[in-house]
């Protein structure tokens, strides 16, 4: 009786870290993980140990600034699901001839072919409608290869240094001056109503 | 006659580069920064090479983004005034003494103290107004930590996946809506003019 509690209460929790709601899902993919999830099994205790490997909390806020960080996120299961592919054991024909040692192969190829579709859906759901976001992205990780020590470098950055202060200091501005006019348009319709 | 005209265009080039409209910059960071260009000096085959450290083209489209690549600007200023620091001759004592040394002493002093100003200021704009973007990236900076080869890891994202999915593909749906409602808006407020 305890074990079938306990195991009501396992699937409850992990709907609830789940939240499968269904809207954007699509079926084959959900079943692709269900399959995926009977080979990647960890015990109870390391998978509700509140620690969840993406975080829920910096999604607050910025609809703008989300994306970003999602598109990060999306970048990390490309790089997971890569990891995964390249631990599985390669197919060799000389161990295909055996047996037992074949139905061990069909398995790996059966989470290969699983991991490989879950991949396809990451990209596919990044291409279309994260292009902004990996432009950005792009340009940040660009800034990382400027030569700071150089004098040559150094000297130019001082010269460009007067416009990024004014394009930063505008960009600011332009963003309160948003945030204004929308709390002025807000409390004016609430007067309004 | 020829030298004055190149002297001229030099000069011509060099305002159209720095752009100084002067709206935000406060007049003794203009004078720091005009200070420090006599010392940080670099032909003008280099400094007229059309390569700029900071490119132009990432920051046109969406201003929140535009925002989040400004930052990444500014902590490589942040950077690069941080190097140029270091790469200053240390004072000492026993080197103040010559009176030659002395006057080059000073000189460094001299540059030291601007470029603790100039690094200042563009750290204040930048505590000041990019409180969200510095969050942003902190986060986007701890995705790299993730163990992504790890087995339990990897069981506990499989597990996320579904939440991960639906959360993105909500994200880029809301902004098609946001997009769409505002150039319905636009359209009707051009047809009633």
């Amino acid at each position: 009786m305890a074990a079938v509690m306990r195991r009501v209460v396992c699937i409850f929790m992990w709907l609830s870290v789940c939240q499968v709601s269904g809207a954007f899902i699509p079926n084959e993919l959900n079943r692709t993980l269900q399959n995926l999830m009977q080979h990647y099994k960890i015990s109870n205790q390391d998978f509700f140990n509140q620690k969840p490997v993406f975080p829920r909390e910096p999604l607050k806020g910025n609809a703008e600034l989300k994306m970003v960080y999602m598109y990060g996120v999306l970048e990390e299961y490309e790089k997971l699901l890569g990891n995964m592919l390249k631990q599985l054991p390669t197919p060799s024909p000389q161990l295909a001839t055996s047996g037992t040692r074949t139905a061990s192969l069909s398995a790996s190829d059966e989470i290969r072919s699983n991991l490989m579709k879950v991949l396809s859906k990451m990209q596919e759901l990044k291409r279309n409608n994260y292009k902004e976001q990996a432009a950005l992205l792009e340009q940040l990780r660009k800034l990382e290869d400027i030569e700071v020590g150089n004098f040559k470098v150094q000297s130019k950055a001082l010269s460009e240094l007067t416009w990024i202060y004014e394009e930063a200091s505008s960009l600011a501005d332009d963003k309160r001056r948003r945030r204004r006019r929308r709390r002025q348009t807000r409390t004016r319709l609430h007067q309004q109503a």
